[in-house]
């Protein structure tokens, strides 16, 4: 099957289609800093995403039940509010930061990308967000999903197997119809072993400036390309 | 809690928001008619048609495990097919007019409708179709929902409670803030017994202009409007 039988295109979300790190600064500095917290909000931002990896580990490993993203975000707010020695922040004001994964904002070629890919194929977002996450997300952030996938419709959180091939069965699609996209090396490779295609779109500044991960492709994905415009061009769209 | 609460609204699809005996009717004979077949259009639809329950029904009762709605319109297609007397049609005739269910038009208000309702509601299927086809006939009809519900991410047919209640679970919402909007009292019924607010939206030519089914409200239910445009208006829209 060549590109031209590709007919969904899956979407990573959280670097790939929006600025997590720079969203999430500036909600944390709006909501603490009239609470009197003064701090590194961009540290603040990163502290919160590096536990992110580690609290879905314990339900793929199988240490505990699936829960939702919203609440992983939740206890890790808690101990990263710990860390950094800020204490007596009250319920309303905490679930409110917690929302800030749901107001992020797009990088700049996405809306319009997402526009021309959208005339002729299937859009999903392929994420590790909860559905409630990211349908706030689509209406904040403009994105035309046809449906949602990813992590909660699946109870799998990915690089796991279900969570991909559960979203080619929602589809009706065998994987090689669909196309995983992402700015990660290690969600495209989890995906291309169970036959989905795979786009790798860089988002260098994803972790902040000095961070050098995932600056390069890792192997010879389907398409590398540096936006979704060129995206949907090498899609012929 | 008042209709100012309800946050979501989840649509049942056939026969609410889209018009599907005309539409199969329209599409059985373009497709069959090169055939050679000619029969009664309509009649045909709405035969069809009458299998959808029993087929579900035997799902909900745990005779057969889950299985998609396209898996159960196919074999009362087959059914249907030898009812009518029609033998020897092929493989692709059959598949293509098995997606005659993913190509539904809507009633004429509910496009304006939904883009009214969709500035200040999260909006969403709460269908017995499966994912594809409700992505396909959201495709083909323009329908701006933000999240695919019902049957297939649920793994229950309405009216099992299971049905709605995953659809409010996924919305992170309590059912007192979703609203069914739906033709049929009796999915109403089933949505008001777990706590959903209720739109009944009469679509009398559903079944044909001689039918009598759902003509009236059987019950007080929260709005009882004639399109969605009045739905819109009564929502503050």
């Amino acid at each position: 099957m060549t590109l031209e039988g590709v007919e969904a295109l899956c979407f990573d979300v959280f670097g790939t289609v929006v600025d997590w790190r720079s969203s999430v600064t500036r909600q944390a500095e709006a909501l603490l800093a009239p609470h009197g917290v003064s701090l590194d909000w961009d540290a603040f931002a990163r502290a919160w995403r590096v536990r992110y990896q580690p609290a879905m580990e314990a339900v793929r490993s199988g240490r505990r039940p699936f829960v939702k993203l919203d609440q992983l975000h939740r206890e890790n707010l808690e101990a990263v509010l710990a860390e950094f020695g800020i204490e007596g922040l009250l319920e309303p004001a905490l679930a409110e930061l917690n929302l800030a994964w749901h107001r992020l904002d797009p990088w700049p070629d996405v809306g319009p990308g997402l526009a021309r890919l959208k005339r002729h194929h299937i859009l999903a977002p392929l994420s590790n967000g909860n559905v409630r996450l990211l349908v706030d997300l689509a209406r904040h952030a403009g994105l035309p999903w046809d449906v949602i996938l990813g992590a909660e419709v699946a109870q799998a959180y990915k690089p796991a197997p279900e969570a991909y091939l559960r979203a080619a069965e929602f589809l009706d699609l065998p994987p090689a119809a669909c196309m995983m996209v992402a700015a990660h090396n290690d969600d495209l490779a989890a995906a291309r072993v169970l036959g989905f295609r795979t786009a790798f779109v860089p988002r260098p500044l994803e972790h902040g400036p000095g961070s050098r991960r995932d600056l390069e492709p890792t192997a010879d994905w389907d398409l590398i390309v540096p936006d979704f415009g060129e995206l949907a061009a090498r899609l012929g769209c």
